[in-house]
């Protein structure tokens, strides 16, 4: 199986799958990375749960998720700090050597207000990030999402704030879902990769027809994103790292979660 | 009512109504201009459509839409050519001194291969829309439609197509619902501006949240589009044109179309 040797899976891709189950499963079926979504931890002994996921031979290599640090309100804002220090010490708990950023927006106010607070943020919690040994991956998400999810919506300004605050523990990474449509992306990612910052790689891919703006991503080879082009731009810009399945789809998890996972294997190795 | 001098209403937005009631309302109501769909000249009499719009003080700004120049098939291909023709030979007819172009995308393509096709069409149709002095704008669209609709996803495309085309005729739409998210925006308004480029300006409001991806637009002021901005970018930019107002929405046109006048205005005039 040494063709799954990059292959990683989100917890959320099989939602329907408590943590144990996933792991379990995604070690069974050869499964090597799984990026951890926080709400899959609740109620758990964190570093256990990273114990435990080791001891079945899989690597964590990401936690999923920090950011939303732009809001109108001081408060709000004060809280996403609190909540990012804690995703930075979860990640720690759990052995994550990274956490992903979906960076926020507000619609209360400009997009440029809320790049603003998002740097402000990201430099607030980077001591710890750093203290604690955890890298932070600025995530941009596609354009549809910038009036409240993040006002952070290309890999050029996800480069362009990585670069502005410049340090080793803060990256960028590049999901094809949010990516594929942009002109420039051939020249971001060897820009991120040139400076070290490309920290990951999402798959999944676009439906055509989309018919749900967040829960309808297709499983690889099922739309029309160029998998391929765009792993071979990620690989020739020194990625060597997971490539890591994230699928929100409402038809997927209503599916069974084993022929599920088979199928991911075969996306995979077939289309991605 | 010399604030709507520059008021524009695309027939779509009033859905419910036929072209003959439409202009009726528009007029009564003090709009001074029409966009015209070309789906409400099914049955008529182009020519006399046109002089039906005319008799009741209003202006035909475009006729809307053509487009579609991207199809795998070579037969498809030639279809949008001649359909193309059409379009322009029924804007000549109506008096609509333009057609906006939707420039469209094919899945089963690379986007590069989508926009090689786009250009090669643009240039097809261009001397008889040239011959029938018809303006063509090209629209880019959001990249949420980036897989069926159009390859064309931001106003830097539009402009680097209409520049590299380079003729009086050929120029760009810019609607505010497909572009505000754009962190090259401002720049690229001046930038067709001074190129007198800009032909066409469409508003209407981006809902938080949307909740279709095609017919969830919002009237001025529902949104979070910072549209006064904007006004005022393409304002500097040169443009005196209409304020086109382009609004898809299944809610909207389920109300009462004669209020939702009343309330377009009024968004217009305290919002835009």
């Amino acid at each position: 199986m040494d063709n799954l040797n990059q292959l990683c899976i989100h917890t959320i891709t099989t939602k329907p799958w408590a943590i144990e189950t996933a792991v379990q499963k995604y070690a069974e079926a050869g499964v090597k990375g799984i990026s951890v979504w926080r709400d899959t931890l609740e109620n758990r002994n964190i570093q256990r749960t990273g114990e435990f996921i080791r001891s079945h031979g899989l690597e964590v290599v990401s936690l999923v998720r920090g950011g939303f640090f732009a809001h109108t309100s001081a408060l709000k804002r004060d809280a996403s700090l609190s909540d990012n220090l804690k995703a930075i010490d979860e990640a720690a708990a759990l052995g994550a050597p990274m956490v992903v950023l979906v960076c926020g927006a507000d619609p209360g106010q400009t997009l440029e207000a809320s790049r603003e607070q998002i740097r402000t943020g990201i430099e607030a919690i980077l001591p710890h990030a750093e203290a604690c040994k955890v890298k932070l991956a600025i995530e941009p998400l596609h354009p549809m999402y910038a009036a409240d999810r993040s006002a952070i919506t290309t890999l050029a300004q996800a480069n362009d704030l990585a670069e502005a605050i410049r340090s080793p523990w803060l990256g960028v990474a590049a999901d094809v879902y949010h990516l594929w449509w942009d002109p420039g992306l051939e020249q971001e990612i060897r820009r991120c990769g040139a400076n070290g910052h490309l920290f990951a790689y999402h798959i999944c891919d676009w439906n055509v027809p989309t018919i749900d703006m967040l829960n309808d991503r297709g499983l690889m080879g099922e739309g029309c994103i160029r998998l391929k082009q765009i792993r071979q731009w990620v690989k020739e810009a020194g990625f060597s790292g997971y490539h890591e399945v994230e699928i929100f789809s409402n038809r997927l998890w209503a599916q069974d979660q084993d022929i599920f996972l088979q199928n991911i294997i075969n996306a995979y190795l077939n289309h991605s």
